[in-house]
């Protein structure tokens, strides 16, 4: 099983020291912006970074799942090839957030589009084998062979 | 592996979407109360909507994990079973969490008694697999045939 | 698959378990010093106790992951004995957390370089194997047997 998830795995490992790095970020900012914690608020700048940090998180796990159910059901190298744009547009979405608050609508953008992109791949990969599971309808082969 | 996932993949999917669904609308209702990013404070009726996906998200990843275990470990079906309604109480609990603040609380109680459930059949199956890997002692085996 | 990953399986559960115990107590904190549900401040005490949850929740995904890839990847015993100890921590970090502001350190440092070295062993897995797979360079058996 493993075998055959290394690009996912890859493409998981680097968007999770991704999200660390983001975490890592907001504490930088902490100390730059002179916000103790537990407080959250008190500079517009760090609110900024505190949430792009905390929507970049909001649609992480989404994202893990998406990614893996795509590459496991539709096509591997498809799957990681969309995840490695997320990671992009995440990354886009962050500097542009903690520069000025519109600064973070194109990456949110990509991000959500690659987002509904990985779910129709993989609900498509899904659906494919549901017919051939349940239904014996292989469906992938026939088009392939129709005759 | 992939192959004797695909309810699990599904309902993982189905909750990946319903919690894009609750992001989203928390973009809208940010436009419908006019709170503008990054604040998260400002409209009681935005506070609750924000917090239900905030809670929300905070049971996710817990969720997905303790309906894969269940669903590897003891069985698939029922676990899967078990996340649809999982899916309907948070549905409950976003909705409710919206109108009012006391009506998050059927939908929140629904849930963690499902999550319980998932906990305690995910542990049952592992440890069901501990005695048969670890100690050689085929329990279910046994149980099924005693004599 | 899911017979060798037992030991992840059970850590992942024990850690979800953690998640779900931390965010009961968060709703205990709530009711003693009585913050009415969507708000989040009005207490110092109650917000360290809020925000040791969220950090937790913040880092809980990417563990997961890290745990995942670096036992599928490279050791199981060993990434499942690494896991164990990042429970430890978390749970050190959050009771802390909920006393002293400082008290959140010596956990949070020994979270972290749990994570790291988790991610450090997972890449070494991964690249291990990608050299296997893609290049058909056998570096693990090649180290055992040089001759």
């Amino acid at each position: 099983m493993a075998g055959d998830s290394t690009l996912l795995a890859a493409v998981s490992l680097l968007s999770a020291c991704q999200q660390i790095y983001f975490a890592l970020h907001v504490g930088r900012a902490r100390l730059k912006y002179k916000i103790t914690p537990p407080a959250v608020t008190g500079s517009l700048e760090f609110e900024r970074i505190f949430r792009a940090h905390q929507n970049s998180l909001e649609f992480y796990s989404v994202f893990i799942i998406t990614l893996w159910m795509a590459g496991w059901y539709f096509n591997q190298v498809f799957a990681a090839c969309l995840g490695l744009v997320y990671v992009y547009a995440r990354h886009k979405y962050f500097w542009g957030y903690a520069e000025t608050t519109d600064g973070r609508i194109t990456g949110f953008k990509l991000s959500l589009g690659i987002l509904a992109l990985l779910i129709v791949i993989a609900v498509l990969g899904l659906a494919s084998r549901f017919l051939d599971e349940y239904l014996d309808l292989h469906v992938a082969k026939k088009l392939r062979h129709p005759f």
